[in-house]
């Protein structure tokens, strides 16, 4: 038996409509390099949509056309985040912190049409352009006044663009499963791997991230997004915050700047926001240098990698702010977990409570979540039994962009992390599959480890690979850099561990070291230690 | 171009299974009348679930068929709305409170196969069972010991028949737009008309509902439910409170029962409970009465009429609890709005707010909402221009089961209610459709007169009609009731109105009668007294 109910498609343009209608009066304020106090309203911004939409058709573009955009986060970036899949063209955001040769190759992958840009970015463009032979054309994200001089061929200004039309357009009927946006992958090896999320997905993703016990957004919200909006699809907020009608401000190109931030805080009264440790702990130094406070702040949501539980502290015990930990990735939307701190059942101990809040959280309503063993077999959620993490649902990507190959398990994705989940449904987040330490059928987190050594007062850093062992397969060889002026010897730093962990889990080795390698975003680049590495004589064997 | 997103249904099953998964020990309480404490967990309803699912085949059910119950809200009945829907059949919630031929006529006309039904409704059944020839055999929601003696036909024990079953059951994969559901309205004409709700309508009702500025559910909240499980939909909290993981208790029968609603808010810590302003008029009277306190509640929807500020200040004033309006209706799942009235604009002068919180609120994201005039043209949200209230979303119904006809204007459902909309998005609904007084073009809001009148210290009970009037086509005619040992002219009663309303609304004549006529769910019966007064002769004319 079908149902009565309306068939009516879930689209961003809903989103769009909806917030105009409903909440037209509500505020977007931008930080731009030509304006670091631009405010208007939603109904200004989809009013300007509409003008821009209209500047996609006059540029040639049609549905299914992809449109680039290289830009940070204020207002011209999401007017052109709805007017692109609003008009049924697909919106590719790239990542400007991407090697130029990565760039080129997305940029002709996704078969790019126009390249609409920050001015910041002319002059990579510029050296780039030759190699982009699909790009019709450039348009720079700045009015007449600030345009730069430029050798991009078929170069436009935004502002002009958008000045040259009107703001009477009719948003084409789409279906729900359309693409709408994408966003490439940049992992350690091989090309970016395009993820093409749909108007579908998007909808879901942001009912399933403003519910009460994740973003929890309201009306009266003042929402700042310190994510890229072209980094893991700016955690959805550019969609969730005008869906819920709350207040966005958006810090342009200078994320990391404590002072800014805490202006910005102040003045516009941002109650959440939501962004990495690093952006973190760029904020704290400041607030603890200027002495300066952020009254407004409630809550701040943190993903992109573990949180030290100092952030945690420092947030709640000088600020009174609750910091919340999500997970996700670019092939899920972003968010796949969130940890709401305001739990009833937080009536623990203080270490246990510490040991929840820095867990990765509960899955979201609309998506699964399993943790698996080798053979692929369910295991259980007990908090100390470690799996691969498989997850499933209808904003998870089956699959990427133009590229063959099988990348579900019987339906679910292999995400590449390992972790436990308690009984309380929180997951923690222990390793990499391609990291983890796999010792004589048991699992080693290489994170435990590593975060246990650089709590030694005398160490600067640390990193633990797995190395081939003829009795237990693979055991851990612990690699640290001491701080200047300090000393230690592998005995003791190996004793450092005792009681910490299972005695099991103690490195067999440890190796002074004057520098780790890092990766192009930061992040310790095992694949070249374990490279390094590769031969090694146990002590024991030595 | 497709995006690269899982092509997953929404699906009731993926709302129970996702609370079997990640919240499975949270609670279910339900005073039912064999048990008026009972206690389980999420795991626990749905193992029997999965019992129940394999009865329902064992009755020889299967996809398609619609399974009717006739029950008040507790946990048996929660069992029943999974295990019907997940098994890809119809759960048919009938309302007991309808007339006997009302209910003979939705019972055949919806082709309900088994009738699962409250102990208490055993005699209405027997009586009615010879005019329900395609139902194959009742189940009496009670355990072998509080089994009544029944005449009913191929009768059987709901805990026998449970217990007789295992709890392995693969749920079958669902398409989406499948009938997941149907609920009859008890339209004042004609028979009832049944609106069938599908897997994704409920899916996307219970995201839309669950959200911040909605019932805003967290997981460490406790909600109650008092709307009737058969009535509306029920709100759909018996798939938003298990999607959100919180703690649902269930009040069985006994739901105007001030001492019963108020042991259990304190002893289970309800934090939300959601109900008609007759059941919270009922509550308030036996606090005062007892001087009990009901600490744990924090808010409370009303819904099903037009609340009274009394309500909304007792509850604040006397209990610190927040009343919050909703409106909706059996075809629109049924929350269309909802106002949250924790918003920070709300820093208005007293009478303002007051105002603004007795409004129905704004739209829910996932529907959109208009006001038109009689040529169907869309009318502003501008706070005091009133037009008939259209609505459509993903989760409205478009028809009704069965029955052929227009039941939309562009896609659009009419919901026979007038409101205006304010500046702030915020509905009042001022008449019914059928009801409002169309006097020279300009529309006079009967409900807004009917307030005032009985606001008169010697008035016990008022309703204004339109009566047809030569020069003005239609103009108010005012009926009254004065209170035991009271006295009034009519010309004092109408000169009440001088101040409070535009002149022209006043109505133009006042008749005093000894008792209104009312429908059998207890409303102003404006039928019988339109045909009553048709001939009506203007004092004017007479």
């Amino acid at each position: 038996m079908q149902s009565t109910m309306m068939n009516l498609p879930l689209t961003i343009t809903s989103i769009m409509e909806f917030a105009d209608k409903v909440y037209p009066n509500q505020e977007i304020v931008s930080v731009t390099l030509d304006n670091p106090n631009h405010r208007y309203r939603y109904k200004d911004a989809f009013k300007r949509t509409r003008q821009l939409a209209n500047a996609l058709e006059s540029l040639g573009l049609k549905q299914g056309d992809v449109v680039a955009t290289m830009a940070w986060n204020d207002y011209r970036h999401l007017e052109l985040y709805y007017a692109i899949s609003c008009s049924g063209m697909v919106c590719h955001t790239i990542n400007p912190r991407l090697f130029d040769e990565q760039i080129e190759y997305i940029v002709n992958h996704a078969e790019d049409q126009w390249l609409f840009i920050d001015p910041l970015f002319v002059p990579k463009l510029e050296a780039m352009q030759d190699k982009l032979p699909n790009i019709k054309g450039f348009v720079v994200l700045t009015s007449e006044q600030h345009m730069p001089e430029t050798s991009l061929r078929n170069v436009h200004c935004y502002e002009s663009l958008l000045a040259s039309h009107y703001a009477l357009f009719t948003w084409p009927a789409l279906d729900e499963n359309m693409a709408s946006a994408m966003c490439y992958t940049s992992g350690t090896t091989g090309n970016p791997k395009g993820v093409v999320y749909s108007h579908r997905s998007t909808v879901l993703h942001s009912y399933a991230t403003s519910m009460p016990d994740a973003f929890g957004l309201k009306r009266q919200d003042v929402m700042m997004p310190i994510v890229p909006m072209f980094h893991v699809n700016g955690w959805g907020v550019v969609y969730s915050v005008p869906m819920c009608g709350a207040k966005l401000v958006m810090p342009g190109p200078r994320m990391a700047d404590g002072a800014m931030l805490t202006a910005l805080i102040n003045q516009e009264k941002i109650t959440l926001s939501a962004g990495v440790p690093t952006i973190w702990q760029a904020l704290l130094d400041y607030l603890e240098t200027s002495g300066e406070t952020i009254d407004s702040l409630k809550r701040v949501a943190v993903g992109g990698a573990a949180c030290p539980l100092s952030i945690f502290k420092a947030f709640k015990d000088n600020h009174n702010v609750d910091v919340e930990h999500g997970w996700g990735m670019t092939e899920t939307s972003p968010l796949g977990t969130y940890n709401n701190t305001e739990d009833a059942d937080f009536d623990l101990s203080e270490e246990a409570y510490n040991q929840k809040i820095l867990r990765q959280g509960r899955p979201l309503f609309g998506v699964e979540l399993r943790i698996v063993d080798d053979e692929g077999k369910e295991l259980p959620w007990d908090g100390k039994t470690p799996g691969a993490v498989q997850i499933k649902g209808s904003y998870i990507t089956e699959s990427y962009f133009k590229l063959e190959g099988e990348f579900t398990q019987d339906g679910w994705f292999e995400t590449g992390d390992v972790a436990f989940i308690d009984e309380d449904s929180r997951m923690q987040i222990t390793d990499r599959t391609k990291d983890i330490i796999k010792s004589g059928g048991e699992w080693i987190s290489t994170i435990e480890l590593e975060n246990h050594a650089v709590n030694h007062p005398d160490i600067a850093e640390a990193a633990v690979i797995g190395v081939s062992h003829d009795k237990w397969t693979e055991r851990p060889l612990l690699l640290v850099v001491v701080k200047p002026g300090k000393s230690i010897s592998s005995d003791e730093m190996l004793a450092w561990f005792k009681g910490k962990v299972a005695s099991w889990w103690i490195p067999n080795a440890c190796e002074f070291v004057e520098e780790l390698p890092h990766t192009a975003t930061g992040k310790l680049d095992k694949k070249v230690m374990k490279v390094r590495y590769k031969g090694y004589v146990w002590p024991e064997f030595a």
